[in-house]
């Protein structure tokens, strides 16, 4: 599977209904297939991940942003520029500590959730929508920038906002460590 | 899981990219739990009845159609309405027999396989949009209209053209026949 030579710009959208009916018939197939709810999380963060590191040069390429200078800048260029290109919203952003490394994101609404109204039966861990975190985090990796990527609020768990952290690895600290040892 | 009230109509596309990427993993997973062919196809079949069953009533209430009269004109309304509406592409169509009920849909390009140059390795019989056939199927079932829906050519499988066959299943014949019987 590659992505071919040449693509036509004129036709990039398509109907969310069916894109997000599509994600909740995978997210079903992974529960059948796997008990846990934490394993279907994972598979649905990895599942992402491969998709974020596709993703990435054709939003690089749309997008037309410039160099970040800062993790708050990235983090504003996903919100701002990434969801809304892919999935027509557009989160708002918060930094969460003093070394600004920690963000969130915060979706009023969530299109991927539009069908569903709780999680399925004895699935109250099952963190629906992880493949967006699986993507920012492919995403970023292909840019150079480790990040953890999880949700820490959720509609669907009775939380009153959905919430996406993102922690930004401090790889150049993390390699003067090493060399420490 | 049910459709809420209130529906936003001005946030009704997403970004195509998102969508066939995440069809790619659906579909890879499911190779992954089916090692027939045959089971990957029914299975998404399946998914796509479930998501077709879903999908018409949304259908119906955006596009306006109005009543049909012939399986010729509710061909029409699938490839020029509703593939344009969902995949944003719009099949031909032609007749394939004199009884005027067996009709195939020509895709010159699918959206579905954009990332797609063949088939996986060991899957020659994989129907990879088969989600479609099902979709359409679920669809016409919600309108009361028995259908086969099956992929007649596939250029992934080396076709020059993508085929979708759809023949529309006379239940009143086969009343009478069974009455007969």
């Amino acid at each position: 599977m590659s992505r071919p030579a040449h693509r036509r710009p004129e036709c990039h959208k398509i109907n969310k209904d069916l894109f997000v009916l599509t994600y909740g018939a995978l997210v079903a197939q992974l529960c059948k297939d796997y008990e846990k709810d934490e394993d279907v999380n994972q598979y649905l963060d990895k599942m992402g991940y491969g998709i974020g590191i596709r993703l990435v040069e054709d939003f690089l390429a749309r997008s037309c942003v410039g160099r970040c200078h800062s993790y708050s800048e990235i983090t504003d260029i996903i919100a701002q520029v990434a969801f809304k290109m892919y999935l027509g919203i557009t989160p708002s952003v918060t930094c969460n500590n003093s070394s600004r490394n920690e963000f969130s994101l915060i979706l009023d609404k969530n299109p991927l959730v539009e069908f569903v109204e709780e999680l399925p039966a004895g699935r109250s861990s099952l963190c629906y929508c992880n493949l967006l975190c699986g993507i920012i985090r492919g995403a970023l990796e292909m840019v150079h920038l480790a990040a953890d990527v999880t949700f820490l609020q959720d509609r669907l768990k009775g939380d009153s906002v959905t919430e996406i952290g993102i922690t930004f690895l401090k790889k150049r600290d993390e390699k003067k460590y090493r060399r420490k040892k």
